[in-house]
């Protein structure tokens, strides 16, 4: 055994904004491997655009297809959980000869993907994560507004809560952080209002990324693209 | 009016983990700004040490000392904000001609000092600010196991809030992070126990700097240093 499973933590979506050590490692990587969906370029991928080497081999992991299952089914569940198996043996067997570098938006130990690799990798093979910078920094940092002062509480929460659990999390802090909106907006902005907070709530669309959107919550009607972030600024003690 | 003031994100402390962009403006930059304890070094112009240019004009910006008067009491905020004001009026003065970088440890939107600097500067001149990996990111990929799975949600706070209010938030949430530890260790520790979590509790002290320290919150006496970080992993959905 001599390489190692490196998740390479790539930044909030701008490349610049991957951090010095994840730029060497991927810049010289013969092995790069990434989630995608069935069928799709993939963000990952797309960040790393132009960076990787002539020779390098890349290792698309496609998520099993969901359509005909419902998610967060069992059956499901099982077919992820096959699924990230699979791969996690595939990348050990990799790095029995090579280092192999597996690309993760954000920072890796922040509810990303490659974390469900890294629980089946455990003692199989040595294992290094490099953190990144989260899409929550660049969120509030594309608001122009600081997002914490002081004693500020801040809480990161999911949309995909149920909408009680939402409104008190919401009602409950001085900064607020949502993520995974998707389809779960309408839900969010009830939470939001219910909450007395939906006048303060901006969100950020592909925050860094190109086609970056930043409006306040409240103006948005329909859909969210899977890279939204809503952000409530705190306001605490400030000489 | 030609220059710019742009506040670069340091990340965690180990240099290899700003971001490219951070990386190259500081590398590239004429005037150098950083705040220190007057008679210290300090963290942030320690992690660009052999980054800067020859001709690097460096302002450090000493905080007015603080043992005679007590910290939080109003003169003391007085003196502050009077520090910041002439800072922000000086960082205006170089930027008519010249960028000038500031250096912040971490993510400057995230409870940094540069926010004090950033509200002063607002309509004087252009700001940019580059995000950058926080602490607690640093922190908690140093214990080597991930903070929040599937729905987990997330609550940072700091060691400084009433010891009431910091076991309400600890019991409260799923995945935790507390930060400004200090002298505030006893009453962290106080807290964790009454909320039954004092046994899930990791401490990591100068996170991915010179010195890391791992370990349980438990086994911990006496002081901790100003870069110290409390982390509770999150146990959410995971296929
Ligand atoms: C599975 S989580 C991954 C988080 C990632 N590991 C991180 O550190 O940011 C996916 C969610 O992150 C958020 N997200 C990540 N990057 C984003 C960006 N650049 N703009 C907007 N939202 C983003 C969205 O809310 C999305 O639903
Ligand atoms: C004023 S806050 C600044 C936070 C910074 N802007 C960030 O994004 O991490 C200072 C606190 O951050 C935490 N901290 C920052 N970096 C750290 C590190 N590398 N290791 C441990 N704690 C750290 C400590 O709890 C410290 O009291």
């Amino acid at each position: 055994m001599t390489g190692r499973v490196i998740c390479a933590g790539l930044g909030p979506g701008d490349p610049d904004l991957m951090s010095v050590r994840s730029h060497r490692l991927i810049s010289g990587a013969r092995h790069i491997a990434y989630f995608r969906k069935a069928g799709r370029a993939g963000q990952a991928r797309a960040i790393v655009e132009g960076m990787l080497r002539e020779d390098a081999v890349e290792h698309a992991m496609e998520y099993p297809v969901t359509t005909e299952l419902p998610f967060d089914g069992p059956e499901y569940k099982a077919a992820l959980s096959s699924f990230y198996e699979q791969w996690a043996g595939r990348l050990a067997e990799i790095a029995r000869k090579d280092d192999v570098v597996v690309l993760c938006e954000g920072d890796p130990f922040f509810y990303g993907s490659f974390m469900h690799l890294h629980v089946r990798l455990e003692g199989l093979v040595p294992v290094e994560i490099v953190p990144g910078i989260t899409g929550m920094s660049g969120c509030w940092t594309a608001t122009g507004v600081p997002v914490t002062w002081g004693d500020d509480v801040l809480t990161v929460c999911m949309a995909t809560l149920p909408e009680d659990e939402l409104t008190r999390r919401i009602a409950g802090t001085d900064a607020l952080v949502v993520m995974k909106i998707g389809r779960n907006l309408p839900k969010l902005r009830r939470a939001l209002e219910a909450a007395g907070k939906l006048e303060e709530a901006w969100l950020v669309e592909r925050g860094t990324m190109a086609g970056e959107q930043v409006r306040m919550l409240a103006e948005i009607e329909g859909e969210v693209p899977y890279f939204a972030i809503c952000v409530i600024h705190g306001r605490g003690r400030r000489p």
